[in-house]
């Protein structure tokens, strides 16, 4: 499962110019983050939505990936976001979860902290339905 | 309104990443579009989500922006995107519009088209609050 | 399949509860409206979301199932609504529609329409996900 | 604070209509529940969407109004639901909670679950905004 969710990572060209890496893998739970590069702001200089939600969809959709079978990927139904704060700081660390596994639907969520000096600020949350598809 | 909203646009550095492009604004409408880049791609070497979201969210921004006095900027308070197609194509065109103005909030849709050998196909739909916020 | 639509809208208590009618059944689009009825109302004597939110979702759902083949229903995946008005009036009107069919998934919308004296306000709109199901 | 969200409480028909009961009311957390009474049912017997959403919200808004000043009420933005099982039982419990709380706008989330024959099953998530406003 490790291998198959960092292969499908590394084939993410949009992953690599975030510069994102993939910190932790649990069955459901997947973490995902990326420094707020000088090449992902919006135009106050804070990490632009794009990447907030880049990272916290990614999260969910691997998340959800760690509840099938090899020969399955996910696909973004439908997702949503909320933000909560303002993404200042240095990286940006999302957290995906599964809700409710299934076998046509995944229900995911996934929180997006920012992090500066040390501490974590809450920027995002993430609510969205994966679908499985076959390879 | 416009110089307004492109040197708005100008100040964002992950609308450049993208290499997008401001192409109509009209009140309450506004169309944005970018090359599908090599590094904007996901696992299967179609647009990554977080483009297509991206665009859609900047688009939508911009048209609430061109209802406000000239002291206002807007931020996205939440928005949800549904996939409808996978993004194939060498051209992502999304086109905002503003659906009920207001002083404190703002509601708003998107719609994201990939442009494929001059055909152009629905990718997502969006919809979401934009909040103004005094410069 | 307006005798099917028909049969399933008098088999749901809840419409009959709201005292909705099924107003009209073209392809792809349903209308459904109701009575704010005394017993459909808020703290402020207005209709009460769960009306705006139970109109739209069925008047979406059957613009859904108006695309499937006679042995199918649907079932909600998820749905977004944005209020956009207090829903002040004598009844409230549902304007359901497909956005993209399909045979795993149909992304939908509605609009909700308050009428008073004659005239038509926009109180909600809403985008969701139906899922067929095999009878 | 307990009091003040009795008094709005019973002012909605719509929660009278649904049978629906304040159950537990703590800073930032309220649950309120409601039986699925024959009249508040979907085509296949289970509990109305309607009724999820509606018990889902009302636990949600309270819970923000539970983190506001005495002359404030709180009116739903927006709010989304994903619906993960058939509402099959005898009762609903919708767990409201702020995810962030605002001035402006406040973050919030429900869990609904129907209970049968003394167990729980989660039967839906919402991820929603709301507004304070002055009374």
């Amino acid at each position: 499962m490790r291998d198959r969710i960092k292969a499908s990572f590394a084939r993410q060209s949009m992953i690599q110019t975030f510069g994102a890496t993939l910190d932790a893998i649990e069955p459901g739970l997947v973490t995902i983050s990326a420094p707020i590069l000088p090449g992902s702001r919006q135009q106050q200089g804070f990490a632009h939505a794009a990447l907030t939600f880049g990272l916290g969809d990614s999260a969910a959709g691997y998340a959800a990936l760690t509840t099938l079978p090899e020969d399955q990927e996910v696909v973004t139904a439908e997702i949503k976001i909320n933000l909560t704060a303002p993404a200042i700081g240095d990286r940006l660390i999302a957290k995906g979860r599964v809700i409710k596994p299934g076998r046509r639907l995944i229900v995911v969520s996934a929180e997006v902290f920012a992090l500066k000096d040390g501490s974590e600020t809450l920027v995002a949350v993430l609510q969205g339905t994966m679908v499985p598809v076959k390879l």
